[in-house]
């Protein structure tokens, strides 16, 4: 068996924060907790409305079902046959390939269902921000799709250095400006200090939030971090769960790799969920971030603004405090300096582990992937494979038959450069 | 219906020689014809084997179909509904995702096999040429899988300029050179003569010929033209076959883009052979060239070499003649002066009709595909879709409940430089 490729799209996505020991609020600066209220003018409404949900399971709507066949749901899950020969290891590797769908990533999960309850609520347009561009390149899809449009602040540096993905989201019509852009008034001021002002995501997102917040027919979307987001993923890993039962086995061991916690929370929650509710055994769960962005292994957990900008209400979090400037690692997903307050939870309470692996690792490990499974990975997705290779070879040296599932991201088709660059190939 | 997943890997391949009326012998300068011994030191014996076999169905041995599960067979049929619903057709489109293996297009499905029967005879090293690296990244991926090596002749100007999929063949781990090269006595003799040599395919089969007959382990592997690749291909009609089978459809017309004829005999050979032993009703067969390279539409029947330095075997065939230089346009794989044998004897009787579509027309088709289903198409692949949308709306004109069925090749996720000159985005 290589892989598993029947299953069902499930009917509801599960919502982790009704399982979690406790979940902080959101707050605004002055200290008074955000209320549905507050976000209306931003987010469609349906997404506000599962962002404060208490439910555990969230119907998805039918035509929602028909646009994640569309992305190739459900994904399949593969075997890592040949990774686990060259690892010599007794460990069973599983991974969900959610590299498939059409912009090569996760991010169309969430991206789809934004876009479609914008399109059902009568939103015109979406706004967003962007660095390298795979979330952007997601929502243009999406808003493609729900024949809505998009407007997406692509950081000025990525837009004029890594010009592939906005090509992507110009083929599906979307309007891509970079930011600081002259379309906000923001932008404007930070154009008028600097004319060559390299943009950041934080700029970005301030542009994008204020292009939502003057247009009343245009709302503003997230790509991760925040619990409607992460719930839409959970699709991931209830698709898993139930391929991985259909052949009889059950996870010892979850991998995934963290920017903000989308994947992660993707692939993970419903399985910890599960852990949670007492209605399995213990599992190992593990985050990877990189050592070049530690929010979960030197970060603090505190409140903390999601955006560089300290536009948006605070977060208690894991984080590395809004305003720390990344380095300029390839893996541009996980540039952030915060993470999600589910997961932050969950790292608190000790039930996710966090570890962090350096560039040169991952890199070398999506290397060893790419000979041994055919694929060639993103630079967040071989984080997580690089933490794969490191429990497959304690397994080999304990002798251990465990079975370990990991989210296969993204693919790496679009990040060859830096595949280039960190491994002088 | 968005798609059918379901469907089995055929437990063999189809050959449409001989249900052909007739099919010209190779032949060498002097005359003589080709017979297998001339061939053994070049390729696998056993795709020398296929490649003059009269056999209509061929063994698929149980170890590449295993091998077909990886690269993702049975790859999925789409219904086009939303291109449908756009150009208001009555016509129902569907396609075949061969955009979905790992090197993005339909050339696996032969390069594995390659690399398989290499492997099986002992042969430690496959040679090819590639232009823009479609064919290269597709046996750099295979000889990986099969754990022989790969050494790729890559045209020089393509190497500099475009080079995304040479870092694709490098993560499989093959050896990747600009051709010409000093590797060969042939390269040797150009650079000497001009050190800034651009190469050419021509120069780059050279090249690759000389290394595999000058090193009794290796052997050379060709991506289309010959009997056994395009043999090799027919696991896509087949597939096809079977799976609008299941929906109870089946198709009036057949569309796919033509080069050197690869992944258009892959998916209409098994119907054409249907239809030339008339196991059913007449179907429309179009061949879509590049105005730019009109071979089936300007050429000329006759001998003529396969390469253009012409080492190879004479060929009867539709040709622009061995010297013919294409015009740069993006398609790079479609840029080939001759066509297979078998599909030239087909279009020469009428039984597929050939139609050229010029860049503009094709990535415009591309641009309203990737809106409209959300796919970007492979410049190569933007032909096929031109065409299709071109009958679908003669057929909403004639009020025609037409099934059109063409081949999705391959995605352009390392071709959007072509998309942004020629569409200006």
């Amino acid at each position: 068996m290589i892989y598993v490729r029947e299953g069902n799209i499930p009917k509801k996505w599960y919502n982790i924060v009704p399982d979690l020991p406790y979940f902080p609020p959101y707050k605004l600066p002055n200290g008074e907790e955000v209320r549905e209220e507050h976000l209306y003018r931003i987010f469609p409404r349906e997404c506000v409305r599962q962002e404060f949900s208490k439910e555990r399971y969230i119907d998805i709507p039918e035509d929602l079902i028909e646009a994640y066949e569309r992305i190739g749901r459900p994904t399949p899950l593969y075997r890592a046959r040949r990774l686990e020969k060259a690892l010599k290891t007794p460990a069973r590797i599983y991974y969900k390939r959610e590299d498939l769908s059409p912009t090569g990533s996760h991010k169309t999960n969430t991206a789809i269902a934004q876009a479609y309850y914008a399109m059902k609520e009568g939103v015109k347009r979406l706004t967003t921000e962007t660095g390298a561009g795979q979330w952007g390149s997601a929502l243009a899809y999406s808003t493609a799709m729900m024949g809505i449009k998009a407007l997406i602040f692509m950081v000025r540096v990525s837009y004029n250095q890594k010009p592939y993905r906005k090509y992507v989201m110009k083929m599906y019509g979307a309007d891509v400006v970079p930011s600081p852009s002259e379309l906000t008034e923001f932008g404007r001021r930070l154009l008028k200090e600097n004319p060559d002002h390299p943009g950041s995501l934080g700029v970005a997102i301030s542009e994008a939030l204020e292009a939502a917040l003057s247009d009343e027919n245009t709302k503003y979307s997230l790509g991760s971090v925040l619990n409607h987001v992460l719930i839409h993923q959970s699709i991931i890993g209830q698709e898993a769960m139930e391929q991985l039962s259909s052949i009889g086995e059950k996870p010892d061991v979850l991998v995934g790799c963290v920017g903000g916690g989308s994947n992660f929370a993707g692939l993970t929650y419903p399985f910890i969920g599960r852990m949670l509710r007492k209605e399995c055994e213990k599992m190992d769960v593990i985050a990877v971030e990189p050592t070049e962005v530690p929010s979960m292994t030197k970060g603090e957990y505190r409140y903390d603004h999601a955006d560089a900008a300290a536009m948006t209400p605070l977060l208690k979090m894991f984080t590395l405090g809004y305003n720390f400037v990344p380095p300029p690692i390839y893996a541009g997903g996980l540039r952030y300096h915060g993470l999600a307050p589910s997961l932050s939870v969950l790292v608190k309470e000790g039930i996710v582990k966090p570890v962090a692996i350096d560039q040169k690792e991952s890199f070398s490990a999506a290397k060893l992937f790419a000979e041994t499974e055919g694929l060639i990975p993103a630079p967040e997705t071989s984080h997580a494979i690089a933490a794969v290779i490191r429990r497959a070879v304690e397994d080999r040296e304990k002798g251990e038959e465990e079975v370990i599932l990991f989210n296969y991201s993204g693919h790496g088709l679009l990040d060859l450069e830096g595949y280039r660059v960190v491994l002088s190939l």
